[in-house]
């Protein structure tokens, strides 16, 4: 077990999750901040060099886990593990987004599909990508193939 | 703050983090088992449609942590969020890996750059890549350059 403390909190325009774009074709450009503490500033030394960051943070609004779930659009319940439902055993959401600047402690990005105050613990370089077309999007791409 | 509960262990050929590919250049082509918890099996349910996830872990075998470090063929400090250093203010790694075949609660992937026993707190599903062309890699990319 460990205990996560976190690093800074996102500066969003959504603040309740029926704002946030969900289901297949969602699309997630929305603009914000990620406001590091300033104790953690110097850990963003040389961010800048990068076009995009995978960012962890906590669903800190959902309460408890479901092992099934049926996200918008599935047309049965698919196990949580196979979905990014917020109601996870370990209740900690990953999204990358398109750094546009920083000043300071403050990241400037695009892409969040968080809530405003959403707490942040970690950042890290996005640093490769699986090549498209060797990639199967299981259930998710079989659905948004039914709503094409 | 919350508290991370493990839904699995990795088992992987890696025992030390010596015998870990690190650096520019690095493949993790290695192969292993991601050994979910029987109580979490359900959660696994049509994970079989994906061909890569995310895996979400903890560095338990890494104290502390600094907010500059000089990884391997660095040829200077960089930020921590701007490294996949262990030593991080909370200390998950995220691992993206192949799916190779599932057994029950049992994972087998390949891409683990885990070590042996190494706690894990989740999975996701790899949805979407950015595309090759418009990845910028910053210091890292920069290091590649040096050493080819």
């Amino acid at each position: 077990m460990i205990t996560l403390d976190p690093i800074g909190t996102v500066r969003s325009k959504y603040t309740d999750p029926s704002q946030v774009p969900k289901g297949t074709g969602a699309k997630h450009d929305a603009e914000g901040v990620l406001e590091i503490r300033p104790e953690f500033e110097a850990g963003l030394t040389d961010i800048e060099g990068y076009s995009h960051l995978y960012v962890l943070w906590i669903f800190d609004r959902a309460e408890g886990f479901h092992l099934m779930s049926q996200p918008p659009n599935a047309d049965r319940p698919h196990g949580v593990f196979s979905t990014r439902s917020p109601h996870r055993p370990n209740a900690i959401g990953l999204t990358v987004v398109e750094l546009l600047g920083r000043d300071g402690p403050r990241l400037r990005v695009r892409g969040l599909d968080m809530l405003d105050g959403t707490p942040i613990v970690d950042i890290k370089p996005y640093l490769s990508s699986i090549p498209v077309e060797t990639l199967r999007r299981g259930w998710l791409g079989e659905a948004e193939r039914r709503h094409s």
